[in-house]
């Protein structure tokens, strides 16, 4: 196995030492992690496995590093909190190069400490196949102010932050055999997790609910009416479309509503709140309402009403 | 994929109703914990992964997720901690009959639920390949007070709980071609991790360092003398060697000092301390102490002594 169990350990060594929230115990049993008072934990585990989510011959292996991050640190986001720790678990093949091993975990670090978030601790092991991830992060909130999913009431206004379907155009781009280059596809190559986002909402006490949009929003906004036993009522002219390629090209309909791995922010606001246009420099679309009919409705630019059924991506299937 | 991401919530839903420490997020982006004011937050992650952890052919599924969640509650009890919360990312192949994952789920809850560890949540995909299954276990311990590896002095006594190679035995029978039963191999197939004596060790201040024995006492020794920055001193006729089969053979001393997942805690102690001869029903036994010189020595029944270099268990290598 090219990344051993000590090397994990040192580079875990290295990183946390900026870091005064872990009271002890890195290259122990467990990472010790000193709690913080009048806060609540939250804790959001996500894989990234080879041929499922990503296939190594399309990225850097920066980007698949950064990415299996992102995926956490967007969780954290969601509930309008503050990423602390990440712990990674790495299954590797025997005969993966060490130079990807060493891209893998450039790519990772990078984006956590951006983020503040602190490698902790993880396991390694040889992996029969192909590369294997889990990643764990952990983050603060102030106790009770977590944005849940399920705190969504009819008459709620329905939000989303940035551009949708700009991850699942570069996905379509290597399905139909072309090589999508990074700087065409920058939400796909290098999302962002929105967390100032989040945690504005949280702090002004905007958001009745909260979701990160990793599945795509059509499976997405189902979990949130699902979680909060509503319905909505979304418009097809204010889904804020991606552009991609050479920024010149909006992206279909179909794929702002069904495309994932955007890790833009889904959320409701109560009709009373004043919800700015622009969050943390990224603007903020309102697209539609919470309804009590408990189903999703589209309505058409001719103004049909249409049953909008979760069709998120679902990687590689 | 067998077990849906819904039906892997349906039951951690289920399971955490019983839980007042989940405030709220069940199902949600993240799991939100309440954290304990004058505690400390412990996490530990563990893999296991079939072909490297396990083969599925030799295993009820009970027994495959039973051991999964072992391996995260004795890294919980190595630091003298109450283990609290489970979250099971696991990946499952296509073709995986649905029974597999209901035994191995029941197996993981059951063991889970007897060391008071609420499963909060987890990630569920598909694997291109075998299982893989990835568990973090959260755990509390008072503030300080977790008990790491690298606390051992020169003069330390050195303990372990049980008896040590009756898990080696099993797998050994395994390569050899044999069933091994159950019954016969207990600490294979049902390994208790020591919650009991790590928090009783931690409550009574008794141990300046521990580790759980998963790799081996040869390997696991040489972690705490790394960390500690000493050497050790052990004498090979004081090692408790399991008995097996019928229990009637004793294992070889081979198996007592390399022989991986026992699951038994190895700690040291002080010479002032008292260490009792059984704590919660395990007989607890001398077998070395601590020295100034880095290395670890055995010292044999001859009166000779070698240097007791890490051969533990590395899985199927």
């Amino acid at each position: 196995m090219p990344l051993s169990e000590k090397a994990l350990i040192d580079r875990i060594r290295r990183n946390a030492r900026r870091s005064s929230s872990l009271a002890a115990g890195i290259g122990d049993d467990c990472a010790v992690q000193r709690v913080v008072h009048g806060y609540d934990l939250l804790i959001t585990t996500d894989f990234t496995l080879e041929g499922i989510h990503f296939r190594r011959e399309w990225y850097r292996p920066a980007v698949v590093g950064s990415r299996c991050v992102v995926r956490g640190l967007s969780d954290i986001a969601a509930m309008g909190g503050e990423p602390k720790t990440v712990f990674l678990s790495l299954a590797l093949p025997r005969k993966l190069p060490q130079r990807w091993v060493d891209g893998f975990m450039k790519g990772l670090l990078q984006t956590a400490t951006k983020f503040k978030a602190v490698l902790a601790g993880g396991d390694t092991a040889e992996s029969p196949d192909g590369v294997c991830a889990d990643i764990v992060v952990t983050g603060y909130v102030p106790r009770g102010h977590a944005i849940l999913r399920s705190g969504a009431k009819p008459g709620d206004e329905i939000f989303v932050s940035g551009a949708l379907g700009g991850s699942a155009a570069a996905l379509r781009e290597f399905f139909a055999g072309r090589r999508p280059q990074p700087q065409d596809f920058p939400r796909h190559f290098a999302p962002i997790p929105r967390v100032a986002i989040g945690r504005f909402l949280r702090d002004k006490n905007l958001a009745s609910s909260m979701i990160d949009l990793s599945d795509g929003l059509s499976t997405d906004l189902g979990h949130i009416c699902e979680e909060s036993g509503v319905g909505a009522e979304i418009t097809a002219a204010a889904i804020p479309r991606a552009r991609f390629g050479r920024k010149t090209a909006l992206v279909d309909l179909r794929l702002g509503l069904d495309g994932g791995e955007d890790y833009e922010l889904l959320f409701t606001s109560s009709r009373g709140k004043s919800v700015p246009a622009r969050i943390a420099g990224v603007p903020i679309t309102r697209i539609g309402r919470v309804t009590r009919q408990k189903k999703v409705v589209l309505i058409g630019q001719d103004g049909s009403r249409k049953r909008l059924r979760p069709q998120g991506w679902e990687h590689f299937r």
